[in-house]
């Protein structure tokens, strides 16, 4: 079989809102642990962060998912935290605890003397990745780089690990709003670089996940993590190799504020299972495509609940291109490989109807 | 000072949407461990469940903030959990970790075979201090009276604690529809007796917390929480001793749902910090009030900026009655008291700009 173009693929035609045969579906961390050969390579790995510092383990893992289903897009395998970890922040995993850093950000010295991020180097090992899964890819699918948003970022930097209640990070907006615009713009400055080193490398379309924007209050949402998303996606390289590269940006938690995210510049934006896909479509209109939104705990359920809610969420969003299905977060180690099979089998199955 | 006729009460004649003179204050967990004297009395009962089934001990504990601040409410010192816990659920805290229950639902026999409430005995302790606390407030202001909503209470009972990742509770609503709704149907009836049986007993105004509803899709709110919402607003005593009995629903998370929400028949609707104040009173227009909706965050920082928020969130909301302030979420224990105070002078001081 020869690869299609990339432009021919759909789950690139679906985020330029191009006619489709049918809607292009992927998983957020489909490369996870709810699938043994992904379990039996971390183990190899020994942890968690040598699997992103070796390109062939990231390569490996990354491809693993599309040999079972047929995914539309594979996403890099790497963290959101690659950018503080090489800032010197420390990255660790605690088992069952999440993300830790050894050398948090805790007072304002720590922020600005924080140094500029110089990617080509610092973080070659993820741009490794990227070609080897490129030229591993040959084409079949496309490959989607990715970052955390500025604001996810500095939530995890401030907080020293998953944020939790949010203390030191909103009390540094809100008591010390111009130490934390120094920080979010020295933020969006890396992580622009980063999206745009992945894209140089081959990533044809990039994600943001901004998954704590959600935590935010309007106005705070606006100054805080808006405000930066719209600066990394103004700074993004948009064309590579004469192809488009589009850009989906992912509030967790968002859904108040589509509006506001479609105007950001994104293609694309993924939504959480809060908020329905018809409802979120008439409000973006023809503006961006939407990415989602089964809600990940459905996949623990049964083949039968799990195309029940696909078909539902195809039916909500309607007639027409623009849409790329996915769950509303990360699937989960719990999840048995065959519910993951049947989600993805639905789609192909009940999309086909909504593109005639 | 003559105490006036509870009608005459700004709190209740803002839920009413009446002229008052300035905007209304309380404070989510108002009784709790930011106050030194909530710290000795819960010192003092050995441990939280001791100080809730104690009448003079949660009397004591509801009037401590009144002491202290010019609130306009009291609100009934007790726990969301009672019902679980009177039914036979075995409710206890672990430090640091939050709620427990000792004989979680863990299959649908254990769902079955959950007896009914008998509100007037199982819960005797909590109308007792309904009583006592509004003999000791005698008439100073209103008295509210709270319960978990249906959801809430479900996902608590069905996960065996605070939900996380909702993977048991989300498993049987999608598994297992049938069973679900006999466990909230249930839950309804349990919540509306108790609702019941505290504006019997004396409380002025009642609050359903729904702290877990925005956890669910739009047709699971819809299907699992809402629809309970409003089997328990519409078996409510709405008039008692001749005065209206305000009803406020609170869903954390719930700003996508506000129409939906303000159809369940309540008075007024607590919003959290994430939806704008004049978004939200443009969206429910004179059918509800509001509530809300400070980012409990924002009191960790200074006085100052406190003030600048309160003054923001009253310019938001803008002219005129239907607002009460107060925060988004709990008042969290490491708040320094004169925090809280500066909050609700602040709102004494700007709000009646807003009344004129």
């Amino acid at each position: 079989m020869t690869a299609p173009a990339p432009a021919d693929h759909r789950f690139l035609r679906a985020l330029a809102r191009q006619p489709v045969d049918r809607t292009p579906v992927w998983m957020m961390r489909q490369a996870g642990r709810y699938l043994p050969e992904y379990r039996a390579a971390r183990e190899r790995a020994g942890d968690f962060m040598t699997l992103c510092r070796t390109p062939e383990l990231a390569c490996e893992v990354t491809l693993q998912p599309l040999r079972r289903f047929a995914l539309d897009a594979a996403i890099l395998f790497s963290d959101i935290l690659t950018i503080p970890d090489a800032l010197g922040l420390g990255l660790h995993f605690v088992e069952g605890e999440g993300p830790r850093f050894e050398r948090p950000l805790r007072d304002a010295a720590a922020i600005r003397a924080l140094r500029r991020l110089e990617t080509e180097t610092d973080l070659a090992y993820v741009l490794d990745a990227v070609r080897l899964i490129r030229r591993e890819l040959d084409g079949r699918v496309p490959l989607i780089g990715f970052s955390g948003s500025p604001w996810t970022l500095a939530c995890y930097m401030v907080e020293g690990g998953s944020p939790g209640d949010f203390a030191r990070i909103k009390t540094l907006i809100y008591d010390e709003p111009a130490l934390a615009h120094h920080l979010l713009d020295h933020l969006a400055g890396a992580v622009t670089d980063y999206l745009n080193a992945q894209i140089r490398a081959g990533a044809e379309a990039v994600q943001i996940f901004d998954t704590w924007g959600g935590a935010l209050s309007t106005p705070a949402f606006e100054a805080f993590s808006h405000r930066y998303l719209q600066q990394v996606v103004g700074g993004l390289i948009r064309q590579q190799d004469g192809r488009a590269v589009p850009v989906i940006v992912f509030t967790k938690g968002g859904g108040l504020w589509l509006e506001a995210l479609a105007a950001t510049g994104a293609d694309a934006l993924g939504i959480d299972w809060t908020i329905e896909l018809g409802a979120a479509r008439r409000r973006v209109g023809d503006r961006v495509a939407l990415q989602g939104n089964l809600d990940p705990a459905i996949l623990r359920t049964r083949p039968a609940v799990i195309r029940a809610e696909v078909e539902r969420l195809l039916a909500s969003y309607g007639a027409g291109s623009g849409h790329v299905m996915n769950l509303g977060h990360g699937i989960t180690p719990d999840i048995p490989v065959e519910h993951a099979a049947a989600f993805v089998a639905a789609v192909a199955e009940f999309s086909p109807a909504f593109h005639r």
